[in-house]
């Protein structure tokens, strides 16, 4: 999918919400346990129910990869079944040398038609650059991430002041423009979040840590916001598991809504719609 | 498996090679094509021409992943296959949030019988300590990389001149004991083997970057050996590709048997054996 593309879904959806597919068979109601396939099952229920609502899905690779084949026949069934004017984003958090990088490149833009991939930036460029050879294809690197290990080295400073989620992002985006390159920026950081706009102005953010996790959506737009939205805000738990009965797809279509109401009042005041 | 018997392991075979199963459908010999499962019949092969020469095997997860469900299956049949008293690690490179990572490792240790999974450590301390609540299973932890991109982030420097692999090693070794964590660290870098050497003696490195990367064996044992030899170096292609016609797992186990002829005089040299 294109800038274009995604920021006119975002317009004409009125949100910037991404839906995080962390689905557990833990956590699914137990009457689709008998099913074939509990988890597409549950995820064609959340996807049906929240499709016009959001403008993007982010399946959490290790909650299908834990099923063995059967979870990536899961993932699969998944990432087909997604409208194809939804932006689509496998959470997978890869990141090696060029030669096998270009392996998870075919896994998640070939043989998945997946528009995005979340990518580690400990291994420097050619952890990046074959994801990019892919046209309307994107990277998304982790920059500044919303849990507590974040602060283990994502801070660590240099001679000159900068900080290593500074270095990654300055690096990182002389290798990919605004068109193909993204960043995780955690929500449970906004001081952070006007820190990574300012040194990529254009670049959209994929931000996590909304609801369970403790980040405001009114600061992430507060901080985090540029001319084109820039955002793309996840929730995943919070939708998925807002009931665990029989009406969980209703329930979550619910919190879906009352998410987009309060991204639609920030994209007017914004002037964006 | 326990540091103890990884050690056992590398004196009854004399050896502390890795096979590193990067098995790739576009690289395997024609004849293989024909059966019901060319990977496993390819890695079946070359395992049982190479078990009594190396300690250890390590699939690349990228190349199994790219081949969707059916990938799945053969890296289960290659690991179901692999003698108990070899080491197994599962190159994945993973990390994220630690809710994630409980999954991660419920696949490499519970649904696959990995005995270790490499581990990005860019997300920190939750990326990282759910791996090490599983008893005499192992993390490798991304230190220093073979690849060009290593120079990107990870000699990052700061105040007190300390650079960002050197950071790694310090605060995951106080995460982990030398009975659960390894380090990789690339052949291609002797300096840096022998600084890793100095901040974390007791640990196990995981050295990739012999052979095709250009790295030398005995640099590597030089700057990076410890009284228990600490060191399992890995051979992917240079092994797995010594021949691309009917006779691969002979020419394999030639290339093994050299490799292993080699470490045998390092590790008399040395007087572990």
């Amino acid at each position: 999918m294109t800038r274009e593309k995604l920021i006119q879904e975002i317009k004409s959806t009125k949100s910037f919400l991404c839906v995080g597919l962390d689905t557990d068979m833990d956590r699914i109601p137990k009457h689709l346990l008998d099913t074939e396939d509990p988890i597409f099952e549950f995820n064609k229920a959340i996807i049906d129910a929240t499709k016009d609502h959001c403008v993007a899905y982010k399946p959490n690779i290790a909650f299908y990869e834990c099923l063995g084949p059967k979870g990536w026949e899961s993932l699969k069934k998944t990432i087909d079944y997604i409208p194809k004017n939804k932006f689509t984003i496998a959470d997978a958090k890869r990141g090696d040398i060029g030669n096998t990088s270009r392996y998870y490149a075919k896994t998640f833009f070939e043989y998945m038609d997946f528009d995005a991939v979340t990518i580690a930036p400990y291994m420097g460029e050619d952890s990046i650059t074959p994801f990019l050879e892919y046209k309307d294809k994107w990277v998304i690197v982790l920059a500044l991430t919303s849990n507590k290990g974040a602060l283990d080295f994502q801070f660590m400073t240099d001679l000159s002041g900068e900080k290593l989620y500074e270095n990654v992002l300055k690096k990182t985006s002389k290798w990919g423009s605004a068109e193909q390159l993204m960043y995780v920026v955690g929500a449970t950081r906004s001081e952070g979040i006007q820190s990574v706009r300012n040194i990529v102005p254009n670049y959209f953010f994929l931000v996590p840590g909304i609801g369970a996790q403790g980040g405001s959506l009114n600061d992430t737009a507060q901080y985090g916001w540029n001319d084109d939205c820039g955002l793309l805000v996840n929730s995943s738990r919070g939708i998925l598991y807002a009931s665990e009965g029989e009406d969980f797809a209703s329930k979550a279509q619910e919190k879906a809504i009352e998410v987009q109401q309060e991204m639609e009042v920030i994209l007017k005041d914004k002037g964006l719609i």
